[in-house]
């Protein structure tokens, strides 16, 4: 998830005008003077001898805030009582809200969503609980959990500061699939505390997404919790990331006429992303993998400070090449990183084999520049905006989730992740992929709807999908009629 | 909570017709000629041999239905395929949803809702986590928490069954109130693990409103989350009843000319409810409370079973009267029951001092029938919708909430609770009060705003209002015109 700073904002000036001696002229001049574009003026109060207005700016950073905030300061008779950007007022209250689906206008509404009636309701689901998952919440309704403790680029900030992207998740989940989905933040970063508080809460929920919690907790915390729940359980940071990934190297290796089972590829930091990835990749039958960390490459028969990096030096690195990334990335046909910035040369780059394809996903700064990288790759692919090719996990979670939910599946197996990589991918047809466009765009409308179908597919396939009444895609796509609400 | 049987409601049957054989005529006459009373036809299906045709019908009850469905289906050519009723329709797929207040409309939106742009919103909490209350859900959301081990009259009938209920409170905290508040059951009725997961769960919420948990476990439960967390905590099944009843005994007094320090109350059963009205009743002045349960009065010097009794027999009863209720009755001028059924003799009462004030609350079905005891009282009221006065929870919890919400209170305090009953009271004016209008309907709008006010008032007499700009009523209506939404 990319944090780029030169991303373009709006910030509103609050300004108390005397009106003897303060000019409008210029506070105007000031404002362009130091790059600011006024886009809206609004006045807010107005007395004898004074005026407040409210001044809306587009603003390149912080940096061009404080200059603008200054200049405008020094105006005579000008006194800046505020300044807030669209973005904080955006977040002011949060970004969600719980609506009833129907209003109670009178006492024969509140029996029936309230006392007496939802008695019945109640009973019926005490005699078979399975009923929840169409009498509650629960069939459209998932949890996003976090503890906070590795959130975006920004580290272990608690679990309050981690809301607003939980929040923005849940937005998300809506907005693209239709799925009702509540920012859980807990206040406690203790494994068992975590899998106990999760599994209290369960009830309410269809399934829980996982997000920004640190590894190698996050490992043990998800697979407990899949183990002993028996509604899906996500951890995106892994698995979304690895789904789009594999969506777009799968276009990638078909644009250069590879086969993955063919290829050599390189993954470089062997965290909770790198791991999930190279998992994704052998499942969709890449057979040589070399995982990189910051000692090299792991090997068969070195011994690990845990467990996971022994479960992967056990099953990747055939030939149990050892050395940095300089050297075992000789050949390579593809890099993934998932390290660092600027991890990746150019001198290795131009020790891979023919067409190299590089995905450099750290955030916000990729292992190499695409600028950097441009004369030397055949694809290249990371995680920002600003460039082509940006594997973004809001291509996979909205899908996903919508498709377990709409076939009640209790577990999202591995199966039903490469149904899903697969879909995305199939999103670009082979008219339209090029070296530039190998992952479709998060705002293509199709992808949700591609994805939905492939996980349900997958997950009748798997022998997890519960609803006996297999849900058809005219029935999905009214339901994904919410998006656009 | 009340769940009477005659609450009509309509059911819809969907039925298979034989085109060769089935009249539509003699299924028009089987649902009428069994008192049901159709309103409504649908075709939904046809095809060359049988149609599918959805009846809406008036019913009385559960036995009328099954009295109609019986009916319809011995007419020839008929199948009942399905029977459905309104109040199961309204329930499918639960009754909330989760909105985003602003759609991400492109990536500028995305931007700002989620990365990169979320990432200055989180760190401005993390440098100050108090921003959550204002940058967060958590400015104006509640858990309604339950375990499910005493749902409604129902019992101990676990998590999944109990989300219909939770789900109508938080509809109900919605619309009166424009507070959100979302559902969660619990997996666990061991104290220390819904303790553990409440605390864990806070970070999201601005306040915790528990619900349906079995005494004697409620009170440990309730007093160490208020301990433990900075945001209010409420048992509303304790509090919300005890607050309801003494602004309807508040006017109660006042209609018979009595006041509240002079009247000898008797509280009759003694479990969660009994204990908060009896505290409730104490804190607004009343000096003699005798609270009798299955074994008679509670006394001091004698030994009980549990912690609250001690506590109960050490605080009331200042003339150490022991005995059954027959007895401990003659003389009081009030009777509060939160008992059972048949609880209260029309004796009882002929012992009673004058102008006799009977709070008959057990649910469903009262001490005593108000046909009953009509002859005998001065001031009836019961917790049912079907006569006047009735005490319910509705008056109190959602303007307590908006209340507390509005002014960042980090608890409930005695006098805010006194102070929201005083304010309910006072909803009904001087020239309405009456034997029959002591306490406001659920759908007088004027109660949130009034209690909200009140409550407002009292957490910063309390020195627990933790928002610095105090919120004003004009402030508190704009964000209540949510409620009509």
């Amino acid at each position: 998830m990319s944090i780029p700073s030169g991303a373009h904002t709006s910030i509103i000036l609050r300004l108390e005008l005397d009106k003897e001696t303060a000019s409008f002229g210029q506070i105007a001049t000031a404002v362009s003077d130091t790059g600011g574009d006024i886009i809206a003026i609004d006045v807010s109060r107005s007395d004898k001898t004074t005026t407040v207005r409210d001044i809306t700016v587009n603003v390149y950073d912080q940096k061009h805030t404080d200059l603008i905030v200054k200049a405008v300061g020094a105006v005579p008779g000008v006194k800046v009582i505020h300044v807030s950007d669209q973005t904080f007022l955006l977040h002011i209250g949060g970004k969600l809200e719980t609506m009833p689906k129907t209003p109670i206008k009178n006492r024969d509404d509140l029996s029936r969503v309230y006392t007496p009636g939802v008695a019945r309701v109640c009973m019926a689901i005490h005699e078979k609980p399975s009923r929840a998952h169409s009498l509650t919440i629960k069939r459209n309704t998932i949890a996003v959990v976090s503890d906070g403790s590795a959130v975006l680029g920004l580290g272990n900030i608690g679990p309050e500061a981690a809301m607003p992207v939980m929040e923005g998740k849940a937005v998300l989940f809506k907005q693209f699939a239709g799925v009702d989905a509540f920012p859980i933040c807990l206040d406690t970063q203790d494994t068992e505390e975590i899998i106990a508080a999760v599994k209290a809460i369960a009830p309410s929920f269809g399934g829980i997404n996982l997000e920004d919690i640190s590894s190698p907790r996050c490992f043990e915390i998800e697979r407990r919790l899949i183990e002993e729940l028996d509604i899906p359980v996500f951890h995106d940071d892994q698995h979304g990331t690895a789904v789009v990934l594999l969506a777009g190297l799968l276009n990638a290796v078909k644009l250069v006429g590879k086969s993955l089972e063919q290829c050599k590829v390189v993954v470089c930091g062997i965290g909770a992303a790198g791991i999930a990835c190279s998992k994704m990749l052998i499942a969709a039958g890449v057979r040589n993998i070399i995982g990189v960390d910051r000692a090299g490459a792991i090997v068969r028969g070195e011994t690990y400070p845990n467990e996971a990096w022994q479960w992967y030096a056990e099953h990747t690195n055939p030939d149990c090449l050892s050395g940095t990334l300089s050297e075992v990335i000789r050949g390579a046909d593809v890099f993934i990183g998932v390290s660092g910035p600027g991890v990746l040369k150019v001198q290795d780059i131009q020790r891979m084999a023919a067409d190299p394809i590089v995905f450099a996903m750290a955030n916000p700064t990729p292992e190499i520049s695409p600028e950097e990288a441009e004369p030397y790759v055949r694809v290249m692919a990371t995680g920002r905006s600003d460039y082509p090719n940006q594997i973004n996990n809001v291509l996979c979670f909205p899908g996903i989730f919508r498709g377990v939910l709409d076939c009640r599946a209790s577990r999202v197996t591995e199966e039903m992740k490469l149904a899903a990589a697969k879909a995305i991918a199939a999103v670009v047809s082979d008219e339209e992929l090029s070296e530039y466009y190998i992952i479709p765009s998060v705002f293509n409308q199709s992808v949700v709807e591609r994805v939905r179908e492939a996980v349900i597919e997958a997950a009748y396939a798997s022998g997890v999908a519960r609803k006996t009444a297999r849900p058809d895609s005219a029935a999905g796509a009214g339901k994904t009629v919410q998006i656009t609400r």
